[in-house]
């Protein structure tokens, strides 16, 4: 295949930096500039003719910006004759808005699938979506991937003897305990009990957590709110302490602090699909990097290897979906 | 809005007899042809020309063939000049097929949404999706309505005080929890855990069904396994008795037969979006008919008014967007 | 043709106000969320289906926010199955990112005219376009307005016996000429020069302009900076006062209280396509209301009537290519 | 261009094995699974990533399910990012479905080719289309073999000095033509007549085949009923022998027992485009392999030669319309 | 529907105008500029806003420029907010490029058929199309009529007890024997040889034409030849008279005058689906009005009437696939 | 890349074989029918499978032939198997048409860049735009370039001291100052005054032209008309002789010979990316050759080479826009 041309958006440079190290390639410059009247203008800062692009961009807030400068160098990599495009979005944000549960409300993670493919994406790769069926909102091809390799890695690195995996709800119980078997260890769960049309709230611990050492998992933490509540019951069942691990630490406000600040809290781990928690640091805070999967699956992807391949190997978590 | 013109597949015309009789409307008739080369042709046997079209065929088995026919009326009813063409599939057999859980392989929901709108459609109104994500698989709009009500309606006349709703799992327990409501009762689920790869087993009953008469609520039944799997938890724990429901009664093989032989089921309740359990009659069974709902949503349609308000009123299960 | 809804964006409620009062019809309510990972999700709370619905944004700052807003309003409508969408978009900020001038650009004005296509828009209705080329970017049908004929209607009520109208650059000479004509007075306009390949100054005014009340027309008025430069030259050539007149007041940072503070601009003209002029409010600065015009074409497109011929009366000056 | 790798579906498994063979590439695994709702499921087994992928599937009956095969296979192969998907029908059967000579019939021909590129064909390749129109019905490039050269090639091993080549009906006659300059023979053709709406018989053979062997030519004989008729006028005008020869032998029922059961009948010669003769084994049936045929026409595909220049040599009958 | 607008290209405006004559209603002004660089543009001068448009214009040379004025007219009403737009072709000449006979050569047929869609034709209605599979070629609705009852009407009025119908060659022999059934008369034809790969001539004439009145029946009629072929076979077997009958009187040259000149030709009868006829006036030739049939058939497009029913009545040959 | 294959239509084939001759590339032959109903057809005569495919075709009188001359070319290259298709148009003349200052009139810019992508155009190569906005018009990547380069090198063969560059207007007076810094020379202009709603004059030529020598530079020249009318202000002022100079040397009629009679003007400079110079020759009349140009960019998009890069080079006059 062609030549790896890498750009970033504005959103989190850091992370494409990374991935660019990994590769061995330079990081392109884009000049992203913004006129009086706020509308923005993009340029891809070195040839794309021919080259296999790939155009990083994490949707961070404020992500309505960040989504349209995606865009506009979609456009700008199709005009300058790219030879393919990827759009490279390690955290699809718009994932949440999968379904149409009240009349006439918008299907966000369905249309901006399809505004990435109207400004000229080839192809998408991004991690640990939402829920697994937002893979059928792209008519373009998707590599999926999850991040659970890193977390485990690093978790394997502490006595996991007395641990258990906890999802906060049923819907991430699947991928917890997915986790939890490549940890060589059980799972419990939060159940949730919706208590009114708008509100749900936690009713149950599924699992046996008493006395043990709980990793909590779940693919994103937004406020942090639920996780404050699942907090209360892992106490009331007499977990021993709590490490929380996630994907993407969207951490609104002042998330970390809040979640440190619970004494029974030792560690919060991330990724740095965003780049949220690198402006949160705290001691407790630990952020992976998941540029060398990214690099790797950009590779396989120029090369066209398989991507699924790469992470089918032994006692490895899988990641489904990818080729 | 132009006049309606009801036509049906060969799926389950008496449905479609139903619901033209509801409508008050005649059942338009359709051609199918095979040829000996086993190529259908399908040929509309009345003028459709700036009419309303609804072309009924839900997916039964043989399914590729139900699929062909209406993708065939689909076309036809375009090159006959149709002002409008509404696909109305009370069961999207093919919703199942929503996720890429490994390398390669197809999703069935989103492509043969992509099929319908090729061959013509521009709307679709359908029943109880199996996941609401699917419903941002289409890009033409969709009805999405809920057998619920129904549901509802034929287990009031009975009386519900030690009545309990169980979800075999918990995928669907947000289902059952407002199914509960409607009926102001308490919920329960099971708890499923996946014991390797490809095989999951029911681990708990979460929630109270001892000495309690327990209504088994599932969007569809197949085989029936997981239910008689459900039956000897349930057994477990000291349920008195039990009544299945369900929208979609597929019931492949002698499934009536078979959970209709457990000595506890007294009753087994479905709709009929499939024609399947009208051909497995069975004193225990009941088939509840959605032809009055659809043909309210039709007129609904063809009058431009609000589906979604039409199931918005007072104690009535929510059937979710609606419009 | 179908009943009209209106919805308004948050860009400029205002506006839409307005033109629904004009339009004797209610503004229908638009529930804008944002969610803790700063993404939109957007409900019409007024049924759609088979509406003419009428979605009112304008592109204000933040303008990528106002434009997701839009581009969800529209996935949610065509979801609800309005019988028809337009977009009415009285300022089209990225009008100005027409052309390809420098290599790998973003070519913005097109690629907006796609998302909206895409996410569902059946026809715009804009005013003032930056150049009338922009008409072209559009697949789909545009009606687009000029405001001339509310400057004029002001400037009329003045003695303008001595005016002359000043074009501050030739590209917008064309549009002064008509607004010349249509005050019966002549036209002067300054004449730029590019000193540098990313400067460019006025070198010249074309025309008389001494002891002449002047009134500088430009189509949209942002940093200002150009008009204060023009002022200069102005005041060389013996120009006695000064109004300054536009469609689009954009007004950035402080421009109004910047024009104002010179001693010889008498007055500041400009429309309410953008609610920023309302923000700023000063005593020599007068905002034209330009809801009865849109609510006429909006009337006149729902009743598919000719919105050109609206304009084409007497002494008005002409709006051109407004069907 | 890139590797190739070839997949089957399920409908003539051994036509795949031979073109691999021929191709010396092994034939990949495909996993099909039925659903007990009876939905299909499809799963290509090997790394189709920048792969030059090759599905080989023929209209076999079940035609709908190895269409809806197909469909999904294609679906499959895109979202596991195949460089180029090529879909290999041997027997396009929905081609006789190719023009509206009732109001409101389907065209199946067109419709079906819309859907092989809306579910991800990018080209197709294929063999005796009924008529040449039908190339036309494709939005995508198609090479167009003839098995002529096959069926010459088996009949010059015969002496074939009395011959003459018979078209059942002038339709044909063209290609018949073309067949018998092969074989340096004249040629005769049998002339329909519609006696009513619905039936057509024979009603003279145009040409002498008095005491001629005679070699009937067809492009696909289904019931073998209008053959039998002709095989009447052929004794009637006093022929020796016949030999019945086609591309695509679908043969419905006991067709070749049928046609062997006539004594003056010596051999019934098709080709392998269908799996249908070779489950229906008689000593006068001969099937030819279009094997060779196909792997040489994907390898110039993949290669990027000219398919056309591979059969535009000296003797050989001329296969139109294969770039 | 809508209120029926109808606009004429410069190819055939005396039919346009025959048209609005029998629908009774104006025929809209089109202004066609050609500029100095020999591109057109066209303006529609009168409303089409919401209007059920009909853009007539048949495909006479000069064709390129017909079919690009067609095209910029659709341009036209499509951005002038027509509702519906119908191209009325009542000659549509690319039909005749309908396969791919050698390779690497244009489809005429489908490119027209897809730039008639791009420019924004929602249906087509045409007369005797050369082949009934071009119908497929379209994506839009397309309504197809046969002149056969024009051109049965006028024979009628003779004594026919002599006459036979005849084909020229046997492609056209089907609608020939329809044409002969209505009539109440027998049928025959020439049968054509290819002696060359580029030559065909007529060796034969099936059916019985001694002392017969012949009428030669044809869809369209070129540069005359072989017609003129045609009458050297009726002469040897031993016709006594001719009449030439064709839809589409291409003429191409002194056509007219070459076929009149041969004694036995007693009538040479076209209809005026193309102009060219109309300015070779001759004593033999009668030009028969399509502008009926076209009229009503626009009149039952506009009010949602079936337009196969107009032509199912009694004796009338049949008008296959409208509707 | 793959490898070139250029093919020419019959507008311009000696500038196609100028191109090939540069590129060291035979110039593929194509054969183009007209068939007596007046319809093209094409057919390329060397293999297009996977090659990278140049169709060379300006657009001269009769522009609406060689319009559908090259549709019809880019659908046989597609049908071909073309790995990717590049249009090379280097006069757009329909670019002129690019907005809509009039109701319902085409704008046929946007139309013809639509019926180049439907027709098979991946990308296109053009040259001298008349206005840059016509480059959004289309949704495939375009090349651009400019002949300024060509012109520049030209005239610095002469002494330029006592020269000046003149625009003939101020539309075009930002491409005049481009070329007049390439050549070190200052610039002037006419300004044009609009004296009714079709007409418009010269009114004044701003900057000193006083005894200079003068370059006038055009885009393109028509009728020669505006030039002729600019000759009579520049003598007014006291220009000492006059050259002109422009891209597009359209020439209609007997332009060059009407512009060569005025004694003062001494040179008529255009380029061949027209023929049409080529039949006026004239002593007066100096025509450059593009094909170089043309050619060294068809190589960079062939390599993938950024053909901006090309045109960056120090003294030379800027090409913008070209990737």
């Amino acid at each position: 295949m062609n030549q790896i041309a890498v750009f970033s958006g504005g959103a989190h440079p850091e992370l494409a930096e990374e991935i660019c190290a990994e590769l061995g390639v330079p990081l392109n410059p884009t000049r992203v500039k913004r006129f009086s009247n706020d509308c923005i203008e993009v340029q891809l800062q070195a040839n794309c003719r021919e080259q296999d692009v790939f155009l990083v961009q994490t949707f961070s807030a404020p992500v309505q910006d960040h989504l349209t400068e995606l865009l506009l160098m979609l456009d700008a990599a199709r005009g300058a004759s790219a030879a393919r495009i990827t759009a490279v979005i390690p955290h699809y944000a718009y994932a949440r808005s999968d379904k149409k549960d009240a009349p006439r409300i918008s299907i966000g993670g369905r249309l901006v699938a399809d505004l990435l493919k109207t400004a000229g994406a080839d192809r998408v790769l991004t991690m640990t979506l939402h829920s697994p069926q937002v893979h059928g909102f792209f008519s373009v091809p998707v590599d999926h991937l999850h991040a659970l390799h890193e977390l485990a890695r690093h978790f394997q690195r502490h006595d996991l003897s007395n641990t258990v995996v906890v999802s906060p709800d049923l819907g991430n119980a699947k991928t917890a305990a997915a986790f939890a078997r490549a940890l060589g260890r059980p799972v419990a769960a939060g159940a949730k009990e919706r208590i009114s049309d708008t509100q749900v709230r936690i009713s149950a611990i599924i699992g046996d957590v008493r006395d043990r050492d709980v990793i909590v998992l779940d693919d994103e933490i937004a406020s942090g709110g639920s996780i404050l509540e699942l907090l209360k019951h892992l106490r009331a069942n007499g977990a021993r302490s709590v490490r929380i691990a996630c994907t993407h630490g969207i951490f609104a406000g002042d998330a970390v602090a809040r979640l440190a600040a619970e004494p029974d809290v030792v560690e919060i781990v991330c990724t740095n699909t965003l780049p949220n928690a690198l402006r949160q640091p705290h001691a407790k805070l630990t952020v992976l990097s998941v540029a060398p999967a990214l690099a790797e699956a950009m590779r396989r992807i120029n090369n066209g290897e398989s991507v699924s391949a790469l992470f089918a190997e032994g006692a490895h978590p899988q990641r489904a979906a990818a080729e």
